[in-house]
C-alpha cells in the first residue's frame, strides 16, 4: 500500500498541495485537518483551564476531556493520511482497461470496492468530529472564560469538518450500487450531523452572547 | 520584534502547539490557516478546470481566479504569523507593573495601543476570506462539475474562517475603548461578513442540490 504522509509537511506545503491538482490532499483530508484543529482549540481551553483556582470544581472534568481531544486530535490527524492512502486504488481503478465486456465487469468491480474503502476516511471524521462537538459543548460551561472565543472558533471548525466530511461522503455514496450499504449509512450520518450543527450553533451564539455580541 | 514562523511547521506540530497552552496559535492564526485551506480548494477546483475542454468557455475566468486564489492563500498564510507577532506586545504589556498612578496611566495607555495592534490580524483575516468567497461563488457555476464538492467544502471553511476570526475581533474590540476605532470597524465588518455568510450557505446548499442531496 502506498503511505502518506501529509500531516507531517508543513501547513504552507498543505495548503499549496492542495490547491494544485495532486489527487491528495483533497477535500477528505482537509475535512480531517480541519476537525484535528477545531479539536485542539478545545484542548487549549483545557489547557488554560487546568489547574486555575477559579475552575477547581470543574478539574476532573477538564483533565477528562483533555485527555480526550488529545486523543481524537491525534486520530483526526491520522486520518489525514487514511483518507489519501484509501484514495489511491481507486485512482488506479479508474486506469483499468474497459475494452472487453470481462474488462468492463472486472472494472466495475473493482471500482465499488474501492468507493467503499474511499468513504470510510471522511466517515470516520464525521463520526470523531461528533465525539469532538460533545466535549466543546462542555467546554463552553465549563472552560476558562478567558478562552471562551477559542470554544466558539472550535465549534466553527468542527461544524464545517463534518459538513466538509459529509460532501465526500456523498460523492462516493453517488457511486456506489449497494443500496443496503448507502441507507446504513445515510442513516447513521445524517442525523447525527443536523443534531450537531444545531449544537454548533447554539454554543456559537452562546459565545457571542458571553461576548456581549 | 519577535518572529514567528508557526506556517513552515508541520500540520502534526502545529495542531499539538495548539492543544498546548502556548499563546500561539490561537483562534486567529487558526482562522488564517482555515481560511488558507478554504481558497486553497478553490485553486484546486481552477487547477482541476483549467485547459479542459469541456470548460474551454470559462478559460479566461478560471486563470485569473488561480492567480487571485494563489495570492489571497499566501496572504492568509503569512496572517498566521502576523497575528502572533501582533500579540507579543500584547502578551508583554500585560506583564507591565502598575503600582504607582503613574504606572497603571502608562500600563493602560500601551494596553490600548496593543489591542489596535491585536485586532489587526482577524480584522484583515476577514477582508481577505470576504474576496476569497466571491472566487468561490463564481467557481460554483465555472468549474470543473467533478470537483463541485471541493467548492462546498471551500465555502464551509472559509465560513467558519470568517466567523472564527470575528470573535478574535469582538475580544480585542472589548478591550479598546476608543469608540470610533471600534466602530468604524463594526460597521464595516459585521454587514460584509453577514452577507457572505449568506453567500457561503447558497453556494453550499447549490452543491449539495448538484450532488443530489
Amino acid at each position: 500500500m502506498e503511505k502518506s504522509n501529509l500531516r507531517g509537511v508543513s501547513c504552507t506545503d498543505f495548503v499549496l498541495q492542495l490547491s494544485s491538482k495532486a489527487p491528495v490532499p483533497g477535500g477528505g483530508g482537509v475535512a480531517a485537518l480541519t476537525g484535528a484543529l477545531g479539536t485542539a482549540l478545545g484542548g487549549m481551553v483545557c489547557s488554560l483551564t487546568a489547574g486555575k483556582k477559579k475552575y477547581a470544581q470543574y478539574e476532573d472534568d477538564i483533565q477528562r476531556i483533555l485527555q480526550k481531544t488529545d486523543e481524537l486530535q491525534q486520530k483526526l490527524l491520522q486520518l489525514i493520511d487514511e483518507d489519501a492512502e484509501n484514495f489511491y486504488p481507486l485512482s488506479r481503478a479508474y486506469g483499468l482497461p474497459k475494452d472487453t465486456e470481462e474488462e468492463k465487469k472486472t472494472k466495475e468491480e473493482t471500482l465499488q470496492k474501492c468507493f467503499k474503502v474511499a468513504v470510510q476516511g471522511p466517515v470516520e471524521i464525521m463520526r470523531i468530529c461528533h465525539e469532538a462537538v460533545a466535549l466543546e459543548e462542555e467546554l463552553a460551561d465549563k472552560g476558562s472564560r478567558l478562552a471562551v472565543s477559542d470554544v466558539g472558533c472550535g465549534v466553527l471548525l468542527l461544524k464545517a469538518a463534518m459538513q466538509s466530511a459529509w460532501l465526500n461522503v456523498v460523492v462516493n455514496l453517488n457511486c456506489i450500487t449497494d443500496q443496503i450499504f448507502t441507507e446504513e449509512l445515510r442513516k447513521e450520518l445524517i442525523p447525527m450531523m443536523e443534531s450537531d450543527i444545531t449544537i454548533c450553533e447554539d454554543v456559537y451564539r452562546k459565545v457571542l452572547g458571553i461576548l456581549g455580541e
